[in-house]
């Protein structure tokens, strides 16, 4: 492996950074909505960034995606039709379409460029979701899509980048945007959020993701995978009217995904679900803290 | 929280760095065995870093050491007699003191200087451990005191940095070293070692390992914790003569530590045994895979 | 200006680099002879980057460019058919294709993609250059060239990339082919070529150049300028037949500057001819000392 | 040469950067007055960073001393008290010292402490400048100095760091500072001081104190020499109430270094001082354009 001459640094905190080495700059440019940058890098694969902040690496993108699609999906007796916000890789949109119970999957990004500079550059991390016919890809805000919407979702997955000060997200992790998603779920209906890191010392985030959703749904759960290019655990919160993922057994786990979903999971399984169910102390602490 | 002027780049690969804001460096130079860097960083408080390698983090040193600590000491029925490979910074020597069984505790570091450093820089990483009258701190190479010593061990903890290829601790990751060590262990005794990086893509110590243990003792379990300055999962692996984590019930972990262990535990518990039981995927395929 | 999110990263010493910020990647990819990043930069707008090297940046380009081109230029008595090694960008051809006595201006560069990238990306460099009818460009290798050239030349301007161990450049600073480029100047040819750094203790390349051009040619030259994105001064060498920079006077140098060229220089004139004729004292002495 | 593990950034401009490798940190913290960070670099030596700002490295603050203090004290027909404003490192003074003419030499650094901390870890920069009897050092604000002083100078040298916004010199190039300073000089006083890059791009301070000093004092110079660890060009600005550096020979220079200095120059001769006369072309026109 040869030195890279150019590298992408992403800071995670102000006096702590990662840095990527770039084989091969695919794109680098501004939409009208954030910087993106799309290269290869020797230990990841082709990496996605977006205002400085890494959103999927070819190399490990799988667990990202599937930690944030599947829980609910099988906590879900039987999803039918699923809203995706963001998620412009169409990696999000892969994972739901595995599920043979899905009918129909709107998926609404805001940045239509986005979505074509992935299409065109990080086609695998599509992988023919967007040939689908059940999938609709909407390019809207999704704040302004649920205010007109009129139709209602058995599950929400929201993949929305992190709430950066001046990012096109922060209104997307309000009180009031969760609200406005519940109000369009079904009685069984479950939505679940990527909520930034879950590492210790760096869950700020996603404990008061977790608080807010308490105030909205009588059912929260939370739990954390590890991303390696994310530099390290990364965190999901999820609100449901009724059913919660205590509730389900490793067993249940294991046969609905059997009957349910086609093709290969290479992260999610039974054991990965009872990982989820114990989630390491400093987040338990975090997010019991927050409720407070 | 100012941008810092100097910044330490510890290779994860060589094109995956993660770089560290020096606030104030408190100590650089070599001693008779390696590159040693301490300095102060605002995320993560005081860092050691031996050959460009992070070691210890004030805010996270706890995960680590307790991680590597306290399965093998709570597998244990019984652990009077410890022994301690490496471990510099005196805080796995304080994480075995707190088990009030301990009446002694040997601890073998190949680099005085590095010890002198860490206690004069680093006092809240041994927190008096090197006072305690059961500690015995042996300045010699920890395969030359195999050859020599007489005594017999109930758990022998190995915490030497990892195996770089011309670094000291090469000879101390072998079918040979590990063979030395079960052979100063008493009937029940418990080996457990830090084994390098535990994410998706970088398990190749740990599965090696894991793999040479298995050739040793009847008994061999793996586990990981993720530690934020080491930039995420790290593996332990563990042989035993005679006990299995998976027969320890979360119920007996709780009791164990409540009778066994004086002052707080901040990262092990019974929850988190459970996690340790069901590790992520990858590790379980990387482990599999390894053994055929 | 915004931070920018990915470096280029520039080696002067293993120990000393400069950074440039990529405000923009316009081309990062292989060519079959060497790795090419082409770039914005705030500060220096678009830059060229060859093998990890910078060769050219937009804001500050001319002062190379015409510090290698015009000294020998206006030294020569009627330069009429030019030779340029190398120089893909085109702003050697650039500043040759100003002298009004030029008829042919002849350029071999080996790298063709590189004539091409240039051309795209960079099209300010060459400014109109290669549509010039005096202009016939070769892509080539400029020792197999010159042995098959039947050619005589006034002026030969070699702008190769430093000679780095692997790069296509190593063959081109020889004693051998400054001879075979010798052979084919007439009476009063002048060569001129890029020899590296001349900050203080950077000299080894231009010292040994202006050694080697001493077995050669009865009259030899050097001269430094400062380019910023090179990080520092820049070292030129000059071999003639006949003519020394010493012998034109400032006077001269104005009039035939006047008499010329057509269009304008922003850095080369008869001030900047006096302060080439009184270098540094280090390169003074570094230039002497290799001679012994 | 082993790459090092810590890097000093040095930010030339928010998009270009030099960076340092840091073979061993001698000191890094805080004073009273700024961040200081002393450490070996194996391409450059010792060197002293205030502020970021890299002021002295041990291979090369030669050329900047010398630069800054022999034009003034050679162009002086009998320099024999001689003012000192900043140089903690004491390598200013050196230079002063070498004038046999000089009878007294003033220096007057706000920091204490870091004129300790050089005169521990960078004792070859003074190199016993601090013991020679004529040497008078004060720790006070020069400001404040020259608000009380009731001295007159000959010679008066202003090494202070560059205004930073929130630093302690901007007070310190402006008009009002510099008729203080004029005020304390004696009929044939000279002053002279650093006053930031030179290179083209970088001329804005330079510029404007060269702007700033035509309305105090009737002759003016500036000129400028390349300093590598500075990554380039630097500037000096001169005024003067009656010595043009334009109206000394360089044979005159010559005889004057012979008379006056002891020890060896390693930078400033009679051929430096011409080099010094004719300034790069982008200076010439930064320091015109400034006038009008």
């Amino acid at each position: 492996m040869k030195k890279a001459n150019s590298w992408l640094f992403e800071e995670i905190t102000p006096d702590f950074y990662q840095i990527f080495g770039i084989e091969k700059m695919l794109f680098s440019g501004r939409t009208r909505y954030q910087k993106v940058e799309i290269f290869e890098n020797q230990t990841f694969g082709k990496c996605l960034v977006l205002d400085g902040k890494i959103q999927s690496a070819e190399k490990d993108e799988y667990i990202y995606h599937e930690a944030l699609v599947h829980p609910a999906m099988i906590l879900h007796p039987d999803p039918q039709v699923v809203f995706i916000g963001g998620g412009g890789e169409g990696a999000t949109l892969r994972e739901v379409l595995k599920h043979s119970t899905v009918r129909r999957a709107v998926m609404v990004d805001i940045d239509e460029e986005v979505v074509a500079l992935c299409r065109k550059h990080l086609p695998s991390f599509s992988a023919g979701a967007f040939e689908d016919p059940r999938a609709e890809v909407i390019y809207m805000d999704a704040w302004e899509y649920f205010e007109k919407a009129g139709e209602a979702f058995d599950v929400a997955i929201l993949d929305f980048s992190d709430p950066v000060p001046e990012g096109p997200s922060v209104r997307l992790f309000t009180r009031e945007f969760f609200g406005m998603v519940e109000s369009k779920l079904r009685e069984e209906g479950i939505v679940v959020l990527q909520a930034g890191p879950a590492s210790a010392g760096f869950t700020d985030l996603l404990a008061s993701v977790v608080s807010t959703l308490r105030t909205i749904f009588p059912v929260v759960n939370y739990y954390s995978a590890e991303v390696p290019s994310f530099g390290g655990e990364w965190g999901f919160a999820l609100g449901s009217k009724k059913h919660d993922l205590f509730s389900l057994s490793p067993e249940e786990v294991a046969l609905r995904i059997r009957e349910r979903v086609r093709g290969e999971l290479k992260f999610y399984d039974e054991i990965t679900h009872r990982r989820f169910l114990s989630p390491p102390k400093h987040l338990r602490e975090a997010v019991r803290e927050e409720i407070t």
